[in-house]
């Protein structure tokens, strides 16, 4: 029976004081940040925000496999501080201006004794939320680093409401968000977005994750979230110094919608390393997929199969006629008639199936200024994929396919990793470190060849678009195919929930627009007809489909006009209202013209909102184009009860947008000639 | 965007329909166990208790990194139900006689397509509780199996209230018990304790945990608490078929003590495999050891060693003069002097310090009847142990040395692993697949020599004393020595909060009995001096410790006689009450005589508990030697307050047992001459 310390630290064990060591507080003051280091020489930091504890003390430090924990016996050795204040711009995004402005402490610690290992403890605080990260010198007492913890806490220090998903479940992130007290979350995925009893808004999440396991959180005693990073072997993480892990980052607002106007992620990505990326254009695209979900075609060749040559032309000619870019084809190439599920090995990326003419197809596109978007099904083989990316990639780039869909559809830690052709297959999760840079040697490999992903079942988003602008967007969430076979399909709350949520963390491919409103055998979506148009606006993407069939449009080419209007790329973005899991109100300026969009959305509620319309421009009149719910829309008993309709508006105006049960709007503001009336 | 089901399965997802295949019930039939396979051929099973849903529909499977994950596309091939009822005898224990009476069910799965791999899961269900294991029988398409998680689910179907410790922080285990609404709880080790709202006491732990990782649990969503298997590496755990996992087990009582006298634990392990174990006899043992926790004495060499000749002949002194068998002696060998706890590696295991005549000592203490009790601190450098244990033990053996208490004082997961010599030294999880290996190597080695194994800093007690019964105790919660130094000290509720969680897994040497009532620099324990007699009969061990200094003991000479009456091996075992972290009261009977010990502990709280007596033999008097709290006593400002009585009693009585506030009492009951007065 033994104390966990030598006696010599015992005795210092029994005070349990810890000093300040060093602190750093945001531009405008409102967060402040402390770092301390107790008797025992370790770690912890704390946040305040407007001067009240927001995060409590909270631990830093790791448990090695290749050598002693580095927790204890740490010493601040020196501290630097500078601030940044700048302005960058997005090549595409939800706003072309971020402003990235914000005070930085560097803290240096080192080991008192042993073999003094060292790393830094960086803060960089903004306006907006904070990230920390740790820093790992080249040094000769730790050359290879083999990670078997992170043990970076999250004290949240005020009785608080959760939004969350599971981490380590058989499924990977299509989970329904939980909404519980923050007592109890289980283990989650980030982001985790938090509310206070008294009203602050946190998004735990993080930042630059490369080469590094991605962080979920568990709950500890009291209200301690934990890092708990995604299993990889020999270890989590293995890396050699000089090294930094991703920023831990945790974003503070007192609006719901200060989270999603915030570009704390971003700002903590690395500036573009691909040069310019005016090669990639947001878009819209039609394809062939919705039909795969609600089972009239198959993936599979033979007489069902969707992607033929002649069911390709109906499509572009489709997205000709409406002016959709792209028009993606799923089940194209040579790999689905076996169990592709089971064997992705099976997938060839070059080899298009019999019954579809890939060359003649491109042409036929370009013809009409359509371009075929890619689709990588990898069945989770990414060992298999990277050997013919290349190749696969080198195909699209001389057929003018500029983007392309990539899919790890498996269940959660079934990634096929194969480090030698011949070599064992063995498994990683989606999140962890192996994967972390297969995604990367994907975009990088696209890059090269002026190709854009759009990663389905991917690894998290934390921001990396900004340092490679060719990584469109990515799935991980629930999405649109729920609604044609989920059970229960996706419920009305949760665009309310994924703003507030999975989009914090980036671009989402929902794959919105299924105006014919039923999945299998007409199975309701639990949405208005309206909602499916104010999707677009809600949920940012840079490349956004048109999912329902070109015969569904047919019948729906009122509502249909909005969808042809909207843009895929930003100027600016307004989050007028909402509630996490309840309801949203986004305006977004189109980056090519000077029309605004407002795109709102309700739970199961019905609700009258008051928009202010003071994002409009000054001094200029604008005709609203409203797409809104009828007056007795209802997604269980009317979800096609639709109203279009225009009127003259200003600034000055008020807007009260009715949202029904389910229910949603979409404006279109197109400027008026001539000045506003007074 | 893609389902996680190939399309062909996608179909069969629609309905949440899931079939029960088998089930199982206890032979009293309160305990009923159903086993569901689902459309997906996902399986699960739940539990019912006296006709109430208990453990709601929790999920089988597995998360395999050299294959496909072994969860869905399951089909029950056959199932075969048995019964067994026996009962086998303890060499030693809290009771002679074990009864072993349960029905098991074995199911046989198999996947209905891809490479057809099987498993059995096998249920065992007695009146107390149930265990689950899966089963692997060799087979082509499965020879290792390298597991990345174990999906079982334990989604406890009532509200209910828990009492845990978390897992996978910085220390091990010696945490604060933390009681918390099952909601609550984070990443908790096991046992863990749950108290429905309807008073249905359930332990969740596992039982025969070898060459495999230890399972903590996890809060899923909802109030699923999920396996999440100690790390290892390459995997969480690596096999070859054939192999079982640990039995998953659920103890159910409705009161708090039917925990403790449930036999489950003991009886889901294997029969004893080391044949005549009459070397090991149950005993006592005082040494050099809480002088060094309250730093008057140090393990290290110099003026302040402890471990030297004339000390040791001191305490063998004193052992024989008051019949303690053992004397334990810590800092005897080579290797305290430098930072042993950063470098276990430079302990030697056969090398007494130059002050420590080792040989002279043993043969002093033959001349007694008293025999020395090694120490092996290994400062987690496992393998350097391994490689030096054999002639440590031919060492011991030949002196008389016949118990060692092991140590792995070092943070979590800093077990040191060396496969060959001079090969790099990784670190594992105490709970971890490698070190359950470890402990079993050391125990065997030890056996060979007839040796007892006391493992403190240990891998979980899993009951595995029923299959190497020289593995005698462990610590492996906040012992004794934190009342020297800790910060906080132990508080009153601790033993309450031991006997219902921790001591559920087995015996712990917890040390017991320090009557001065002082750690270091006189932070006053928080117990009375009837409480420390007490722990002797509340806290099983069949190795226990008079703690304190010979000198202290020399003071309190009126209560140290229960000291050295009380036995540490036991014929029966009867908790008369009790709640989880509040009180109990606990009634052995001696293994080698027909004296009864009573014991009982309180919390912070006052109480006066009435016990029935009945659990005396019919038609004997008995005198009842009392050592009980003081009138006044509470044990922040009277705990000396204390009072020794004796009165006669028989089975009728009933006692009103007063328990001072941190309080305590303790009973020997001795037969007296002629029957019982009516």
């Amino acid at each position: 029976m033994r104390s966990f310390l030598p006696l010599a630290l015992l005795v210092v064990t029994l005070p349990a004081h810890a000093d300040t060591v060093a602190s750093v507080a945001s531009p405008d003051g409102a967060i402040a940040v402390e770092l301390d280091v107790n008797a025992e020489g370790r770690l912890a930091y704390r946040v305040s925000h407007r001067g009240q504890p927001l995060i409590g003390d909270s631990r830093l430090g790791f448990i090695l496999r290749n050598g002693r924990q580095l927790l204890r016996g740490l010493q601040l050795e020196k501290q630097v501080s500078r601030s940044h204040d700048g302005t960058w711009e997005l090549p595409w995004g939800e706003r072309r201006f971020v402003r990235e402005h914000y005070n930085e402490l560097r803290a240096s610690f080192v080991e008192r004794d042993h073999d003094r290992r060292r790393f830094d403890v960086v803060l960089r605080v903004f306006d907006d939320g904070l990230g920390l990260r740790y820093e790992f010198p080249k040094q000769a007492a730790m050359d290879e680093v083999q990670i078997q913890e992170e043990l970076t806490e999250f004290a949240i220090a005020r009785p608080a409401t959760a939004w969350w998903i599971p981490a380590y479940e058989w499924n990977r992130e299509e989970y329904l968000y939980a909404r519980t007290p923050l007592a109890e979350v289980g283990v989650a995925q980030t982001p985790i977005t938090l509310r206070t009893a008294d009203g602050v808004h946190v998004s735990l999440h993080e930042a630059a994750l490369v080469d590094y396991a991605g962080m979920n959180l568990a709950k500890g005693e009291d209200n301690h979230l934990r890092a708990s990073l995604t299993p990889g072997s020999p270890a989590k993480v293995v890396r050699h110094t000089p090294f930094n892990t991703p920023w831990r980052t945790i974003q503070i607002a007192d609006r719901a919608g200060g989270l999603v106007e915030s570009s704390l992620i971003l700002n903590l990505n690395e500036p573009n390393k691909l040069g310019d990326v005016s090669w990639f254009k947001p878009h819209k695209y039609v394809g062939i997929w919705w039909s795969l979900h609600l089972d009239t075609q198959s993936w599979a060749t033979g007489p069902k199969h969707g992607a033929t040559t002649a069911e390709t032309k109906r499509y572009i000619d489709f997205a000709a006629q409406h002016g959709f870019r792209g028009v993606l084809v799923e089940g194209w190439n040579v790999g689905w008639d076996g169990d592709w599920f089971a064997n992705g090995w099976d997938f060839d990326f070059s080899k298009p199936t019999a019954d579809y003419d890939l060359e003649a197809l491109a042409a036929y596109g370009a013809s009409k200024g359509v371009h075929l978007i890619g689709h990588h099904e990898t069945g989770c083989a990414a060992s298999h994929y990277e050997r013919q990316m290349d190749a696969a990639f080198t195909l699209f780039e001389r057929l003018g396919v500029d983007a392309v869909k990539t899919g790890y559809v498996c269940d959660a830690g079934q990634i096929e990793r194969q480090d030698t052709a011949g070599g064992p297959v063995v498994r990683e999760w989606h999140e962890g470190q192996w994967n972390s840079n297969h995604h990367l040697r994907v975009v990088e490999a696209a890059a090269r060849h002026h190709i854009a992903i759009n990663a389905h079942e991917p690894i998290k988003d934390t921001g990396l678009r900004r340092t490679y602008p060719n990584w469109i967007a990515r799935e991980g969430a629930r999405g649109q195919e729920f609604n044609a076979w989920g059970n229960p399909p996706n419920p009305p709350e949760h665009e309310a929930n994924l703003v507030f949520t999975r989009l914090l963390a980036g671009p989402m491919d929902y794959t919105p627009g299924v105006l014919s409103l039923k999945g299998r055998g007409g199975q309701p979506i639990q949405s208005t007809l309206a909602k499916q148009l104010a999707q677009y606006v809600v949920l940012y993407s840079p490349i956004q489909m048109a999912a329902d069939l070109p015969e569904h449009y047919e019948q729906h080419l009122e509502a249909f006009q909005f969808i042809k209007d909207v843009p895929a790329d930003w100027q600016d973005t307004r989050v007028l209202n909402g509630e996490v899991g309840d309801f949203v109100t986004i305006a977004r300026k189109d980056r090519n013209s000077e029309d605004w969009y407002l795109g709102a959305v309700s739970d199961e509620q019905a609700r009258t909102l008051d928009v202010k319309l003071d994002f409009l421009d000054p001094g200029r009149r604008y005709l609203a184009q409203i797409y809104r719910d009828g007056d007795a829309a209802d997604w269980k008993t009317q979800p096609f009860a639709f109203v279009r309709q225009s009127r003259e508006v200003t600034r000055e105006n008020i807007l009260a947008l009715r949202l029904a049960p389910g229910g949603g709007q979409a404006i279109r503001f197109v400027p008026m000639a001539g000045p506003a009336k007074r």
